[in-house]
């Protein structure tokens, strides 16, 4: 997954920190549409996502505020994502979110 | 790498997304390095890392303020460190700088 590109901040980040379950059990499934509906949410500035092969990954995205990720979290098809995520998918994750400030960066070729 | 034992917020985030280079050339030993270095430094309060097998990755770590960023931005192991990433590890990175103000989650067993 690239950078995202993101405009000058100030701007909101949601770190989603995680560690998975064994087996993919329709996770992987389910992210890729995560990331499509967040997408295309009002306020959604950009997402920046790995995880290693030990199963613990951090997904990082980008809100223009706080009104359009407390959206996101009530979304209706996201709060499915969700209870499925701590019931199944997640042994343990730690969401933290936060206001940008300041931002710099190399790009690439 | 596990989750970050954290205090409860406010703290503050540097989030750094990267998209390395091919090969270690180094890397690997000085990230090892960098990680064990930093959190040596005043105001150090956690870091959780991953890279997936594109060689996209994202670290990030967490601070009790800005100055405690600043001033591990210009520690002299770092500098070297981080001119290195420029020139030879990274085909192109992104810096982050802000303020987590709310964070829940799940604990592992």
């Amino acid at each position: 997954m690239p950078l995202a590109q993101l405009p000058a901040p100030p701007y909101y980040v949601v770190t989603f920190a995680s560690q998975r379950t064994a087996g993919d059990d329709g996770y992987g499934a389910m992210a890729d549409a995560m990331v499509a509906l967040a997408a295309g949410q009002p306020g959604f500035l950009g997402v920046e996502s790995a995880r290693g092969a030990d199963g613990f990954g951090i997904t990082n995205s980008f809100w223009t505020d706080e009104a359009a990720i407390r959206a996101w979290k009530a979304n209706v098809d996201h709060l499915v994502a969700q209870r499925r995520g701590r019931a199944d998918w997640y042994q343990a994750y730690a969401v933290r979110v936060g206001r940008i400030e300041r931002a710099y960066g190399k790009t690439g070729d």
